[in-house]
């Protein structure tokens, strides 16, 4: 019964798949979805389909993507999205390294043992009721204390040593690519610049514009450019915010004009939908006029008044800036601390004043919140899990068993409810995730992604992963747990077995639905048409409709990262999960690739940065298979089991080593790297400007603007120079 | 009977005391001492009495330690000797503060209790047996679940609040001082340079020297200076010692003949008594010119070809030298690791070729042999304190009770023989520790001194403290502990109480004869009389026999620890240790004041990195304290006891909040320290110079000597002049 309705959803997922990829063979063609299918390509002003598009076999995009090289990808789309796909090729290795020992030696010896067939009716089996036809191909068919679960042993051996060398091979790997970014001949502006804040009050008489361009000027003599010191830029921001909308509506008027000869009117009071009628283009022109008085006021008003205690210091040469952000500033380390710039792009104003201990304590804060969230999506989580266990749901709501009688509807709900449920379930999570990770205070966009993507991760795996495999064994014998209280290891070791098809699935959904979507961007390419047709008419506005985002890591990394450990976890005890795991990543690096080069625009670069968090969640995986295979070996009685323990200790010095030998490289710019030379001496007013917010950049060239919080450069040249 | 041996004891060690302040005033004035008791002044070129001896009153040096500022230490024995008074000070403060609520609370509410009369014949109170009258003013009197324990509770939290107070005021001050010290005007050597360990292998065809010269010109191409390359100095600093050997035999022979107009001769063979007789000045002159020319192509030989992969790189200004020290060099963490250098003369040089991880791996092993050699000691330790208790020397060994029959013998074994027992022990260990941690690789002195010292600390609270207690009930009644298998904590706190006399006693020892052989340096000046009369001849040798040395703080301060951890331990279980404290630090302050302005000579200099250490471990203690008070307070069934545990949170936290606070500014030198401007501008080749290691110095200007390892900065100024 449960391999029928496995195969069944497989094989609708694979139909649905295929329906998806012959879709994006079709559209990607027509030249009127080009913006959809090859945004990427448009943004870096090159021609979407380099040649001709009739002679294009309907397959060239998997032949582009597989010869594209690493560093297409670094060009088209940073290091971040380069680093991205060392992690799927590094996991992919993983995998696939790991069947070809694992596959042709497991599988033979659990379909071999005739453990189930002698034991069907004997209650100790560890997979009893849900037991079916797939579990003849995994370790629940094999005898306790049998010498064949030597085997098995070996195999997480093999695994786990496979798994340090190709992590080993990745970190240093990327290590390289981040130092041959950096090292970039071009000028980067925030390798110019470090970060200041927790700045303190500055001495009677002074603007803190003048103590930080005296503190910095009396270190660094020769080599300290200017200062930007950060401003409270709330009410400033909304007034920009307003007449950028006004500029929109005013281009949009015009459109409609230049199109219908008619002047489009609107109305005055809310949401367009009350008040006096005007002309539109009248209307919106005198509030931009107005806005831009009021945004010249306040721009004036926030940099004389409203500094705050944080600032953007810039240096005449990298080497002094990657110095600079290294060292200690103060003899007090909570204040004058120092970081490297984020890119300008990147940066969270609003966090930069928070003060050290302020920060620190939100962090705790919010470690806390995060913990108590998942306890709290546990419980509906567990809930959902048991109730869509059909079993279980037919105890609990009895009056719904004619229903699930009818076969179709029943398979249906067999295979997909709980996935569904669980998947809903997850979606709900990130923004509340990305929203706790910037209150931390943290700086720049990317850390927040980092930070997200590290609290998505312990989520799904305690919640999904051990919360669902928990959660059925509990529902199924909560008593039979209570006469024997052991350890959670050996609780989730004796529940994995039974959750095995279940996981299968879920991996299965994951690769052939997600991926199916991925590529054929069916759902963005509607939202684009139809807003095209019913909503936008500026330029500005089609782009803003067609335009695709990043790879949005926050989400992306942790789920790979749960597919990641469920495959880890299940490899020895289910080995066809390794399969799926291999389809898993392979699929997904073919169609990120193409998505990658094609379609996605980072909207930020770190430098990759994500690795080292990359690299510790997949050694936290590991780490997690070895302890609940160190479980399993003991519930199937093997003595031998303790073997593991050094296995174990070694994943942990592992982690440590590595630790030592690359993080260091990741969280700084090494000196080595940042003291290569440059194409051509950088414009240190242009750096300058690009660190200044929208809000506050004037489009006139006179400097008057800035005297407020901005050191004055020149004046100082010249006060030096006399 | 246990008060009389403990009030015998007490006036013993104060007799001695008195006797030794005595023979100090006594012996001090008299000319021929001078050098002992004043060598830090002769050898700071200062009168040593500061105007006439005779008028001197015999209480003035008193006078003169309370009156000297902490300036005055700072300028004659360092900035090193300057924090470890603030440490002396800043516990005396604690307990003093504690001492002026708890001791006028907390004994009058012990002493009025009727516990222990009622229960004097009930076996479950907590100090049966060796139960005296010192008791009543404990805590021991106090009857079970009796409201006056919220007066014990209290105490512990004014304790605390004291103690945070005191260690926060205190590590800001040391934190000024230490930048106050860096911030000098006067050019400091170190500040200069820093040491750059794990070099890799120079391409083909360069040497070590080139290779790292051009890594520091290509980053810092206009403040890099030259650098120094670390060699393997075993056999030339053999040749060296040799010879500067022969040469205090030769200096030793010229004034004998000088004195007796008669050639001295020795004997060539086995430690002067064997072999041929030869004139002494000719033989030792010949030895002289032997070695010269050995040392000479030694010399040659080790610059050239015993190159290592360490290096001391200096710059032309403070500023650059503390931004390299604290910046990542190299992508990889694990090559051209960079550290502040150490001053020249505490480097230890035999340990900076070690590698990175090898360095690493020796840590962690060397803190496994110090876990299992604090195992090991326990052993005798616990062995020799229980039988030094008399009771149970009676019951192991019954013939010897006719001997302790006789009171006076058995009133001195009981006072003294477990404290002396307990000090021969700890006396075996220092020089073992301080092995240990030069063998972890650290790279100069006074970093193993610290690690010594932390060693040292760990050893004495768990083997003497915890052992000491554990092990006097073990031995008392292991039967009734097995029956409660409490926690080690209850079982402490069980324990506590029945010690406090020995620890009484074993601080009275500690200060009453300890500061009283230091104040009056009765051993030094017998060594250094026998010495000059029997042995020294010549200047240098009598100089040697009276060099004081330095304070050791390697011991000094782990022995202060642990007298700061009983008094903590046992300040609201027995609050008369308080005064016991009191004294022991105020002696302690105002002996060594003395001893710092007079008598020792520091060694090295590490502008109060010793403080980090220190807070660090006061804060350990007080958290013991507050542990064991928990559990005591438990002991006595007293439910309020819970409250004691936010306290042991807001340690923890007080003490993270320090350590970020403050400690970045004790590892690095903040640049607003560093940039303070020089009086003069300093002698490059002068500090180069200063590290070059003795046995590899010539007494020749030239310079073609160290073509070989270190960097031609003449030749480069000439390249890149031309």
């Amino acid at each position: 019964m449960e391999l029928e309705a496995f195969l069944l959803s497989l094989g609708t997922s694979a139909f649905i798949f295929l329906v998806l990829m012959f879709l994006f063979t079709w559209l990607s063609r027509r030249p009127g979805n080009v913006s959809i299918y090859y945004p990427n390509r448009i943004l870096k002003g090159m021609d979407p389909w380099e040649g001709s598009s009739l002679t294009r076999n309907s397959f060239a995009w998997i032949r582009e993507a597989l010869t594209s090289s690493e560093q297409d990808v670094v060009k088209l789309s940073g290091v971040d999205t380069a680093v991205y796909f060392v992690f799927l090729s590094t996991v992919l290795g993983i995998f696939a390294l790991s069947s070809l020992l694992i596959l042709p030696i497991l599988l033979p010896l659990a379909a071999t043992d005739k453990s189930i067939k002698n034991t069907r009716n004997v209650t100790d089996t560890t997979s009893k009721g849900t037991f079916s036809q797939l579990d003849n191909l995994s370790m629940a068919n094999i005898t306790r204390k049998s010498s064949r679960l030597w085997a098995f042993l070996g195999a997480v051996y093999w695994i786990s040593l496979v798994t340090y060398f190709m992590l080993w091979k990745a970190y240093k790997h990327v290590s390289t690519l981040r130092a041959q970014a950096l090292m970039s001949a071009d000028t980067i502006p925030e390798q110019f610049a470090i970060l200041v804040r927790d700045i303190p009050s500055p001495p009677n008489g002074q603007t803190h514009k003048e103590f930080i361009d005296s503190f910095f000027r009396d270190i660094y003599p020769e080599t300290f450019y200017r200062s930007l010191v950060v401003t409270e830029n709330r009410k400033v921001n909304k007034i920009w915010e307003g007449l950028e909308g006004y500029k929109k509506k005013l281009a949009r008027a015009e459109a409609i004009f230049a199109a219908t000869s008619n002047r489009p009117t609107n109305k005055t009071g809310l949401l367009g939908l009350a008040g006096k009628k005007v002309d539109s283009i009248e209307y919106y022109t005198d509030l931009i006029n107005e806005s831009v008085a009021k945004l010249e006021t306040e721009q004036k008003k926030v940099l004389a008044e409203k500094q705050e205690t944080a600032a953007i210091v810039f240096f005449t040469d990298r080497v002094t800036a990657a110095l600079a952000a290294q060292s200690l500033h103060s003899q007090m380390v909570d204040t004058w601390t120092v970081t490297e710039a984020p890119e300008p792009r990147q940066i969270l104003w609003e966090n930069l004043n928070i003060k050290f201990f302020t920060r620190l304590i939100r962090q705790y804060l919010i470690y806390f919140i995060v913990a108590i969230t998942i306890l709290f999506y546990m419980i509906p989580i567990a809930f959902v899990s048991a109730i869509t266990t059909l079993a279980n749901l037919q105890k609990a709501i009895p009056f719904i068993k004619p229903v699930v009688k009818i076969t179709f509807i029943r398979t249906i709900l067999e295979s997909y409810l709980p996935q569904i449920a669980l998947i809903i379930f997850l979606a709900m999570l990130p923004k509340f995730l990305m929203f706790l990770s910037k209150s931390e205070g943290i700086p720049s966009r990317s850390h927040a992604v980092r930070a997200a993507s590290g609290k998505y991760f312990y989520f799904s795996v305690l919640n999904v992963f051990i919360g669902v495999t928990l959660a059925g064994s509990l529902f199924d014998n909560l008593k039979a747990l209570e006469q024997k209280p052991n350890s959670i290891v050996t609780v989730l070791a004796t529940s994995l077995p039974k959750n095995a098809t279940f996981f299968l699935t879920y991996v299965a959904l994951k690769f052939f639905i997600g991926y199916g979507l991925e590529l054929s961007r069916i759902i963005p390419l509607i939202i684009f048409h139809l807003k095209k047709k019913y909503l936008y008419k500026t330029e500005a506005e089609v782009k803003e409709a067609w335009y695709p985002g990043d790879l949005s890591y926050a989400t992306r990394v942790p789920s790979d990262m749960l597919i990641l450990t469920i495959t880890f976890c299940y490899s020895v005890i289910a080995p066809l999960i390794l399969v799926f795991g291999v389809i898993y990543f392979g699929l997904g690096w073919l169609i990120l690739r193409n998505q990658a080069l094609k379609v996605y625009v980072p909207s930020y670069e770190s430098y990759g940065r994500m690795w080292p968090h990359i690299h510790t969640r997949i050694l936290a995986a590991l780490f997690l298979f070895q302890v609940v295979m160190f479980g399993y070996l003991g519930v199937k009685l093997f003595v031998w089991a303790t073997l593991l323990v050094p296995l174990i200790v070694i994943s942990l010095i592992f982690g440590y080593v590595c630790r030592r030998k690359f993080y260091l490289g990741f969280q700084h710019t090494a000196l080595e790297v940042a003291c290569r030379e440059l194409k051509q001496s950088p414009d240190h007013e242009e750096i300058f400007r690009s660190f200044i917010p929208h809000s506050l950049s004037t489009h006139k060239p006179e400097d008057h603007q800035f005297k407020g919080a901005m050191s004055r450069y020149q004046d100082y040249a010249a006060i030096s120079a006399a």
